[in-house]
């Protein structure tokens, strides 16, 4: 196209917005990992004017006119998905009136300072006014952003994280995912026996070790950085991607994981298309494709005996033979099921139980259904319900464990469950393309397994819609099959659990197979 | 003034050009200090993006009117110095039309890139081409910035770094030291003898030394951070200053020396006005104050028997006892006169024959009296007649040592003896009013040196202009005398080198006597 089409010139903006966006994610990384405490008054400063030059460009009338120019324009397949993600922009940034932006910069602000000196004092009275706010502003926000999408409230703020999925599907997903879920891990737990003690490893092993894993995953330290933050992320942008994990004494594997699960993220990171780098198609697809990436790597091909076979010597190099280190003991304690309070330590098959009672929890606190103060109680319901453990009165384990919502994050926590089904589905897809991973482990090279993600997923950036990401990569849309298979066939069998409604269970590597989406209802049943 | 006068309007936007110079400033600190090499190109473009962000609140037209406005205003005194800053920055933004700026953004970059490949292979032939871009394009640039402001083309260069002086009187200054410091040095060559060898020392050591160091000097951890660079710096805003030093196994002093050097410009930074923060008069003075606070910890405090007394034990405790760490012994090392061939290493009577051959090369260069590809015969000329060292043929250490010119930063370096002047001005009076510093390092407590300087320079911002910054802190306008007075009391006696035009030589610790400055003339003599 011209060079002085409106296509090109919204080119031109994105590029500038995405050097904006590439400070601000460098400011945020030093903010948790190099900035000292004295900082926090200036950067706070100065984030905030970055997001505001960021609005400019974003809702900049100009805009408009250029996306209705531009929509006559003849472009070719990645241009179009381009200016699809342009338009998507342009809604969000225009749907939200400055007022409603300016309230809930400082109600967050001011309940995220509250959550970190409440939480620790379980003190959920001192927490709940400012929480008020938070939910007030937040439900105002996704009223006037599903007036611009013409959705609900809450659909509306899940496009933010998962564009193309509504409240609807994820209900249904996640009421088809409390069909046998529960009682696979209630008989996993039972059978859960007791396992050498990992003992303790020193941080300076640790931090080698992490740095030999993530370079065995393919992490590459000329673009990118492995540092240490309390809450491992992943940050910085494609060229110069930052990833941090934490270390305790006590708490190896913790280690281990956040490192792998972060290199996951940073793999997609630095393989989406170079081509595209500073424009919206060429950003990640959805909060749940990137977790599927991370729980690719982390849940799909690390968490199996074949990896802890190349993992094990790699920990005896670190410190020295321990029975724990033995492939087998090391396997069995990375796939232990010991339900608890706590999502961030929850085994595989418990986390997605923790994700359901947080969607149920927001989506009725957003669409009006249950008010602020009633949160405690539908916790303790759900967890009970879902997990089987008992969260009255803790309210630092129990709904103040997150800082999501203090952060008015509502609409993000689906994705981690999103993410894992899609990385079940994906890595079945890619084991009938490239065969056994286990030998790959055991014998050969990752270069497919990564090749496989690179051309499927990671090169794709946000050319198609999620679902058509998944249909092109495994031949199906959305699809729990693989998901169950894969924790049937590592937590459970089919005498344990009651099949789905999609059909028998399937043992790990199981081809996919398509169409098998659940049937069952909208999920208001799950939402008292 | 009311909340919607134009002084207030004007303030409003200055705070926004702050937080996005925070921003540049951690991108800048972070891309020397953390970025992996792959990182470079994303961060450019992010980093420029920022300029042109900074550049369009700088030169809005609107801007211009509210000056004007705010003119009218009744302002305190602190605000009539802010106005006169921000119109000072008015000036500046303005002055070099949009496309020079882009031009010399380009010259630099390629000259820049040149001088990383061609300096080490000694390619001044090479490296030429892309100079005598920069060269016209920094003509081009100054005849601009000089039409706007009044003054000649090298004279508006020198604004940007040392506001209120021009080169007439740097020259008579700098003619003024050439009288007597060339003897000096060479008596102090002369006297040098042997010194027991400081050795290696590993660089874990040096890192916990540093840091015990720049704490011992007041440096605040919880607002600033110490790392390491391959050229030492001090970055970061205000309330989160970040300095940098460099270590070698074989260089302890070195790394000792700019960690004070750099804790000097931290303080400075670290004790800007805080009420002023954001605003233009909040900033430092000019690259030469800034070098008088960091030339005074280092030169003025440290760099004295007494203080090494303090560092000896620090040395021993980090690399067990060493004949070179007795105090004397040090103390010995640290002022011993070699002159040689590299700036940065230079020992302190030396530095400023270094910074005199650059002031009078690049003056002649921007001024026209010599073109680009002339810049080597003047170099060796300069060098041998003011060190008596012979760069010729030795281009890598001789002219193209410095990446200032490839960058465009003429009019930089006569800030560095600039700032050596003032702080032996600044110290001396200073030592009239809190009374011997030795005594105070031997038994007491630095605070009363800080609270000096602190009260007199830090604080002060950009209140006033450098003379009366001066005049006010030590009851004098620029003057070399406590300069020529401590350099001969450290380098020299009476006997070996002849009066200045200033009259008596006097020893360290001398009250100031004001209205000294030389009388020499105008330097040309020494420009060709």
């Amino acid at each position: 196209m011209p060079i002085d089409s409106p296509y090109a010139e919204l080119a031109r903006r994105h590029a500038r917005l995405f050097r904006l966006r590439h400070a601000s994610a460098m400011l945020a990384w030093d903010r948790a990992t190099m900035m000292p405490p004295g900082g926090l008054g200036a950067r706070a400063a100065a984030e905030a004017e970055l997001q505001l030059q960021a609005l400019a460009l974003r809702t900049d009338p100009a805009v408009g006119e250029l996306l209705d120019g531009a929509a006559g324009e003849a472009l070719g397949d990645w241009e179009a998905a381009n200016l699809r993600e342009m338009r998507r922009d342009w809604i969000d940034a225009n749907a939200v009136p400055a007022t409603v932006i300016e309230r809930r910069a400082l109600a967050t602000a001011d309940c995220e300072l509250g959550w970190r000196r409440q939480r620790p004092q379980n003190d959920w009275q001192g927490y709940l006014p400012a929480f008020r706010e938070v939910v007030a502003v937040s439900r105002d926000e996704a009223r006037h952003l599903g007036d611009a999408l013409g959705c609900g409230p809450y659909d509306a703020l899940l496009q933010r994280y998962e564009p193309g999925i509504d409240s609807a599907r994820v209900a249904e997903l996640f009421d088809h995912l409390c069909e046998w879920l529960p009682a696979l891990i209630s008989r996993a737990r039972a059978r859960a026996g007791d396992l050498p003690p990992i003992g303790e490893v020193a941080i300076s092993d640790q931090r080698r070790l992490a740095r030999s894993l993530a370079g065995l995953l393919g992490f590459d330290f000329d673009h990118g950085r492995l540092d240490e933050s309390a809450h491992p992320f992943t940050g910085g942008v494609p060229g110069d991607v930052r990833i941090t994990t934490r270390f305790s004494e006590d708490a190896l594997l913790q280690g281990i994981n956040s490192t792998i699960h972060e290199t996951g993220h940073a793999r997609y990171v630095a393989g989406l298309p170079e081509a595209w780098r500073e424009q919206p198609v060429g950003a990640a697809r959805s909060f749940g494709v990137h977790e599927s990436q991370s729980l690719g790597l982390e849940m799909q091909l690390a968490r199996t005996p074949d990896f802890c076979a190349r993992l094990a010597p790699l920990l005896v190099d670190a410190a020295g033979p321990r029975a724990a280190f033995e492939p087998a003991s090391l396997y069995a304690s990375m796939t232990r099921v010991q339900p608890g309070l706590i999502r961030v330590h929850a085994d595989e098959p418990s986390y997605p139980m923790h994700v359901i009672a947080r969607f149920r929890i927001e989506r009725a606190l957003i669409e009006g259904d249950i008010e602020a103060g009633d949160v405690p109680a539908m916790w303790d319901e759900q967890m009970v319900r879902l997990l089987d453990v008992d969260t009255r009165g803790n309210h630092r384990d129990g709904c103040l464990q997150d800082i999501h919502w203090s952060k008015g994050a509502f609409g993000y926590f689906p994705s981690y469950t999103l993410g894992a089904i899609y990385a079940a589905q994906l890595f079945a897809a890619m084991r009938a393309e490239v065969g056994d991973l286990g030998s790959r482990l055991r014998h050969g090279t990752l270069e497919p397994v990564f090749g496989w993600l690179q051309h499927h997923v990671w090169s794709q950036g946000c050319r198609f819609e999620t679902d058509d990401l998944l249909r092109r990569a495994t031949g199906s849309g959305l699809d729990t099959g693989p998901y169950r298979a894969h924790l049937l066939a590592r937590y459970g069998n089919d005498a344990d659990v009651p099949a789905g409604r999609d059909g028998q269970a399937r043992g790990d590597g199981a081809a996919v197979e398509p169409g098998c989406n659940p049937a069952a209802g909208a999920g208001s049943s799950d939402r008292s």
